[in-house]
């Protein structure tokens, strides 16, 4: 929604924390897409390096849909430093440090994944929202087709959490 | 698990990940605990000042489970910066620094407390698992009851988020 629509003078409106939180998601999208091939690379099971592969070509997607959801806006794509994801993928580095030759370094990557993939469920959730209340239907759309990718990611984290690092973990 | 439990010398084992992410969520509470207050505060609607009303007092419980869960593990309760909680509540601070006085402050201080909600939920979700790995079963279900806690509180907030605030935001 084009700036000119803003409905009094009382501050920042709706349309402006929609835009304001598309650059920070925007920003975070990125930044995942850099940190995703360190994170493959580092990592030992080869269920993780494929999930996070899988995961490094749909985070592609959806800088795409995001650069979509701008468009209908008209606005340009453009990211401002989010603070949360720099902190997040901070963590995440630590763990590659920390636990490097660890038999616990897959179950610490896949903490670090799995905090990211809730920062950003939480992001496309209130975003989803807001498109709707402020009527953007396509946006609504396409947030929701990385939300659900999203929320498939999680689980597909969790299942791999379960089932094989773990316990490798526990029995090195 | 004492450190005598270490098998090996490849680096930190699970039992090491599990404490280390403990103090990283210990630290996260706590901080949580300190920045409730500010929000509720700032809050408009009475439902989210409730909301935010209600959720410190139930953190004030998570910081118990928490020290009881340094206790299954023979530690003693000591909390260790996280970076993501940081970035997180940076983000909100700005929000209502930003909105201060805006129809929309209130959808922002909702969303920046789904982000909390989301990241404690993934932790909960990975130290239970651990837990579970590392046989500690008292650990395993006082972290599943503030999981479980945690998950109402971002099911509350969404209620909120589509029913009254946006609403007002958009109508201001």
């Amino acid at each position: 929604m084009p700036k000119s629509t803003k409905k009094n003078h009382m501050g920042k409106n709706l349309d402006e924390l929609f835009h304001d939180t598309l650059k920070d998601i925007y920003y975070a999208e990125k930044k995942i897409l850099s940190t995703l091939p360190k994170m493959a690379k580092a990592a030992k099971s080869s269920d993780l390096k494929d999930a996070f592969e899988k995961h490094r070509r749909q985070t592609e997607g959806h800088v795409d849909r995001l650069e979509r959801v701008f468009a209908t806006i008209d606005k340009k794509p453009q990211g401002k430093t989010c603070d949360a994801i720099v902190g997040i993928t901070d963590e995440g580095a630590e763990i590659m440090k920390d636990y490097k030759g660890s038999p616990a370094l897959d179950a610490g990557l896949l903490a670090a994944a799995q905090a990211v993939e809730h920062y950003e469920i939480s992001r496309y959730g209130t975003l989803k929202t807001w498109a709707g209340e402020l009527g953007l239907n396509d946006a609504v759309e396409l947030l929701e087709q990385t939300l659900e990718e999203e929320k498939e990611t999680d689980q597909t984290l969790t299942r791999i959490a379960e089932s094989v690092v773990n316990r490798e973990a526990e029995a090195a």
